[in-house]
């Protein structure tokens, strides 16, 4: 069954073509195309398009549909080409005639694209959820590890004392900035496109404003050409969002993985964390943060594979769209694993006291001496002196004290300022609106 | 003159390959590197490392420096490697030691990424007001030519009514949620990383909260780690957030140049504003337009490129990051120039009127025959039939009234909502605050 | 089963993820890996580590894995992590110890380097077939369509006369083009990495030379650093050469979605090869055109994925190249469907005669006209002037003859040379090599 | 003087924007422009479209505008938009109408894309002889350091035995590669465009043979439609081979600043290849390398750039592709910068001796103690457990000999095969029949 069947046989391998991946994919879709029918629904009802009673029927119907999404059991049939066709089919079995009702007013081009937001929405949400989740393991390690001195590096070289309390909450404080980018790309999702139909609205009188607030959407797309712009747009922007924190579990994982390097040494991971070899029995390899970086470089890469295909395209739909589903919709799920990961494997990560009692170190303290006899009133220059000097006949021997004080250094890391900063972007999501919209909806 | 000069002579390819192009890009940051100075010499006085009469000769001088650089008669001297150098130079030059005590507590690393924010922040705001003016123009014209209908097509085939109110609004509703993720980038931008030095802090007491005020910063980033590792990420938010801008600009763009063929003919523009050919003389080629998409899609790879060059990075500085202004610096002239060019050729542009008259249009009014029929009681089965029928016999002949009614369709542009979404969006920039900083810094 | 499993239990979470996708994906791997251990052991035999028996016996059992992956019953059992792990499980689940002994001098590292590039290897040759076909398809249908003229096309202006048969050929030259980039990649390809292990070598003294003969290779790999190196780079390398043939397809595609909009419509596809609208029955949409080009769009994303997860990775094995697989394996798939549906969209599609009839071509003319009076003697200005005037005054009457004689022009499409090009290209694939050392080793 | 002026006066906004940066650009094209002009004007003459004594004055005039050129002194006069019509006018201002005749069967179109194959065929040259001499450096670097032992890392844990020979020798190998690419990239550009004119081609009788042998081109790009579509994809086809020479040294430097970490160790450079700190004497800053790779990083990111900017246009000429030169003509330079670099430091670079001795890497011999275990008779599994338990049990004393024999290990590298494979790469390059045309031409 297709929407646009005219009663030719489509070749096979044309269907194969066109159908592509949609059966597979549209599945992400499902509990939302449900939400999406319902609103509309409920609104044809109030312009008079649908009785009180069919309308009645449908939402019953419905929310036996989504009752099988939920459970992982709404499957597409063989011969059904996507999401939206299987829902129809499923309401005009039951229902007849009054399942196809539905689609008045509505084309397949906003009811997908409805879909892929209120699936991205959500998607957005446990993304916030687990990035705050990470965020306080971060937090707590660096608080955990406050005086666990390391070498800091510059151009890996040497260069200056630091601390895994530092080193822990510069990758909180990071996630708070990558959140700032998500909370963009969410604004721009929660905004209802419904009512564009195939991109140049309708002649009912469609109320979009109900829907927006049925569906919890903090507004609507107005125009309908830019609603139908959105698709790809939104993709793109949820992609620049993804991959911004994605870059940060990457550096991340790179610096673990270079910290297991024996020639570093500085944490270590409980064996089922890592791999070993069939023949070397020292190796411990640190494979989850290698794979966790490469998922986090792939999905990097997102962003220009969107483009790349929406890019260049005059306004208007075009069946291009349709491919940029086989990018973004399993995307949140890799993050959503790298982030699980992460989670754990943090959590589980010990760190080496003392690093900075080896004398390979030593010249870390070189400038803290320097600045120490400024503080003391001896010139800069004749402090930089005194020290060059003993360095370089040596008998440099460095005063292991460290006195950072100011804002954000190794003596004073601001924990409860970098979470306040986090707490006050994760604030501006307004997960709750949805939810409460959601539930009266789903009642 | 190289402030890590040891005193042996440095190869001459050497040279030349690591100074690269700064002595021309960081002409963009020098009016940004005094005010940076300024801010840190206040605070160094304030915590006791300069007196209060070296502070005052410091400021003057560098207020001298900051008025050379606002009339573009600022020169990085041949010898000296960047701006920072440049004014060290003149400040010892006029002051003698004075000027040295002024890098106490700093490093190169912070003050360059400070210079690059300060910098950054600026192009942001021009792009801001740049894009508002755009957002009015194509407001205007949505309004002048909300009743000049064209075709609206999906797959490039003729589809529905549009208009081009609806086609001009379409992309001030774009720009709108373009600066969203133009605030989120400017956010991270307004972060003060002044203080994190090499990108493990300083044993100095260094006032942070001071330096943070001083230049306007919303807050600050905390963490030195973190404060290091937002160069790079920096620029990749922005890049995110012109490649958004850019996308809007690139599919008006796009959509322009079709519209200009023969083949369409839907918009003209004033001879200053197309070439012509050397011997076809009914050729107005749309060459603005076309330049103005390239500029724009070759925006949309700039957070691949920075991407390229800081992904797979540990943490902590690496001189890759140098490279990373080449391609920073310049972005921001080039989408000002385009959205000048934009703002200009929008308000000059000219559109057909009575396209729809033309027969070959007819079709984009079957779905309104059929919507009035069923509005009219008829069932859509039956609606559908009949005007599919008589399509098919050729003997279609459309109601050529259209009533679209519903919130963003063409006869309900909605244009004060999509002026109050761009202006809530705007709103939120607090340019204000950076204004009011600078200027008490430079009284 | 683990080949790295030292008895302790491994998290689910963490199993889940290092497996990733590894079941699915190196099912497309089974038979390479298979010929490579069918060369692996005839090889350790030759070196006295493996018996004669041995060898028979794991030859005849390699076989009929084999056998089982050519129909598509071969399986990775639940529990075991990938191909290479289910292979060895089968031969020692026949043949007891003997079936581990084919892991000396061998690594994973090395192993499925290897089977990426047989498969990578045999993939191409498709390509190149698929490509080579729809090369005769594109030149067939410019020789049918040699005299269709149409208008051509500068900036989407109407500029001179062009015609089919120049346009089906131009995309035929194209292809010629890039199969330079893929020959360039099966070349890379087309190198034994066997025998370099984890990327160091082994102390056994293998025989390389025999193995690469064995398994049809044009050479080796020799330094084993390098051999490790070519993971990912390899797959960068035939991403090129991937993205250069969609690139050509999605022009192609780009141009015929054009062409079929009602505003030009130059083409027309039978209705299997379009689909229609629910309710707006003039319209074809291109939809397999899009389609097509969206695919290749994503498919010139290709080498940016890659590079982002293999750059800034210092030399030697990382588990990082394990998400490389589930980019490139599935990529050949999608570019031959890409193929296989223009090879027959091509031969179907249809081009409307006469188009430059319609006087809104007229000027294509134009300098026809100039040069023609230049050819006869009339100066070049007054020829411009002559034909302007005509122009302007509304009274310009085309002399529709049209004599391009030059090579490459309409009037000389030189199809035998176009063709000699390619076919001088596809001679360098060496396939029959290949074939003679495959079908040896499997006899 | 605009080429298509049509008298009336261009706002100077626009001018500008046109403009954009060809003054400045397109003197790396001047030489080149000169070439191609003397070659079309000897074939005008040869098909009587001019005199034999206007072609001995323009071939005169054109031989002192190309010694302008190569001196440096060529410029782009104020109020002249580019290369092109700077040429015309030297010739006009000299020979009077003469000079506009050469224009005949040409356009900007094919002059511009002349040009750039032009320049790139040269640049390719330089390119590929750099590439040469840096190859050379690789091999004789592993030759003299062929005994120097490392460790050898996968997972950056320490894993196996390797040597610097092996290193250095591996980077070789990986360039022989390279140039293939490179070799497919050149055969693309290789090939003459002109007489495509504006992409249509002509209706005088041009000889392109003609000019195909003038400029010593492999042969042409037949089909003028093509020639014109080769416009972006010769300077794609020419960012992949960049991009993977790049690559190459990328990791290659990624690599040297690993091992000049203290926390290696393995590697040093003289003073006047590194920098220092202000205040820490121990560093020795890798910036030379760091700023190598991210030169190359960027260049990395140039497909995607092109690809942005072409990607999604239909056939025939559009001014996008003016913008493309930004990107293509500076990119040859910086490639050439770093492989200078890369020549003279790889040249001075030291390497460490008696690595292994240290017992932090003793672990690398284990497999081979295994393995010679295995080849006297022991097997495997029990040579494993006897190795395996002397670890555990903290007595493993490494045998320390080692006995890689087979083609490509450390203890056979190979040395002359690779350089015979790098060889029979640069022998395809025919660079003679260029030279030799060229030197015809200008005589």
């Amino acid at each position: 069954m297709k929407l646009w069947d005219k009663g030719y046989s489509v070749n096979k391998l044309i269907e194969d073509f066109t159908v592509g991946k949609d059966r597979e994919l549209d599945l992400y879709l499902a509990k939302y195309d449900v939400l999406g029918s319902m609103a509309h629904a409920t609104m044809l009802q109030s312009i008079g398009l649908l009785e009180k009673d069919e309308l009645d029927k449908l939402l019953a119907e419905l929310k036996v549909i989504f009752q099988l999404a939920e459970q992982g059991s709404f499957v597409i049939e063989d011969g059904i080409e996507d999401v939206h066709s299987q829902v129809e089919t499923m309401l005009t079995r039951k229902l007849g005639d009054v399942g196809k009702k539905i689609h008045s007013g509505r084309s397949r081009n906003d009811q997908v694209l409805l879909d892929l937001k209120l699936f991205a929405r959500n998607e957005i949400r446990e993304i916030v959820e687990l990035g705050s989740k990470l965020f306080d393991v971060l937090i707590a390690q660096s608080e955990k590890y406050k005086d666990f001195l390391m070498p800091g590096y510059t151009h890996l070289q040497v260069a200056m004392p630091s601390s895994f309390g530092l080193w822990f909450s510069a990758y909180a404080e990071s996630l708070a900035d990558d959140y700032l980018l998500m909370q963009a790309a969410y604004r721009i999702v929660n905004q209802n496109p419904l009512g564009s139909a195939a991109g140049y609205g309708s002649s009912f009188p469609l109320n979009r404003q109900m829907t927006t607030e049925l569906l919890g959407f903090e507004q609507m797309n107005y125009n309908v050409i830019y609603a139908q712009m959105g698709r790809g747009k939104m993709e793109k922007s949820v992609a620049f969002a993804l991959s911004s924190v994605a870059a940060t579990l990457s550096k991340l994982a790179y610096d673990v993985c270079l910290f297991m390097s024996q020639n570093f040494g500085f944490v270590s991971l409980p064996d089922e964390l890592t791999t070993g070899s069939s023949i070397m029995p020292h190796k411990k390899n640190p494979d989850v943060f290698e794979l966790m970086r490469s998922h986090c470089n792939k999905l990097q890469a997102m962003p220009t594979q969107i483009t790349m295909m929406v890019n260049n395209l005059p306004s208007g739909y075009f069946r291009d769209l349709q491919i940029v589903k086989e990018v973004f919709l399993p995307a949140f799920q890799d993050l959503k694993n790298c982030l699980e990961i992460a989670i754990f494997a943090l959590s589980e990560i010990t760190v080496k006291a003392g690093l900075l009692d080896d004398d390979r170190y030593k010249y870390v303290y070189s400038v803290e001496d320097v600045n120490r006899l400024v503080m003391q009133g001896v010139p800069f220059r004749d402090a930089y002196k005194q020290v060059g000097m003993s360095i370089q006949s040596g008998n440099y021997q460095p005063d292991r004290r460290i006195e950072h004080t100011h804002a954000g250094s190794l003596g004073n890391l601001c924990l409860p300022e970098i979470s306040a900063k986090m707490a006050s972007v994760i604030a501006c999501f307004d997960f709750r609106r949805t939810d409460e919209a959601l539930s009266k909806l789903l009642k």
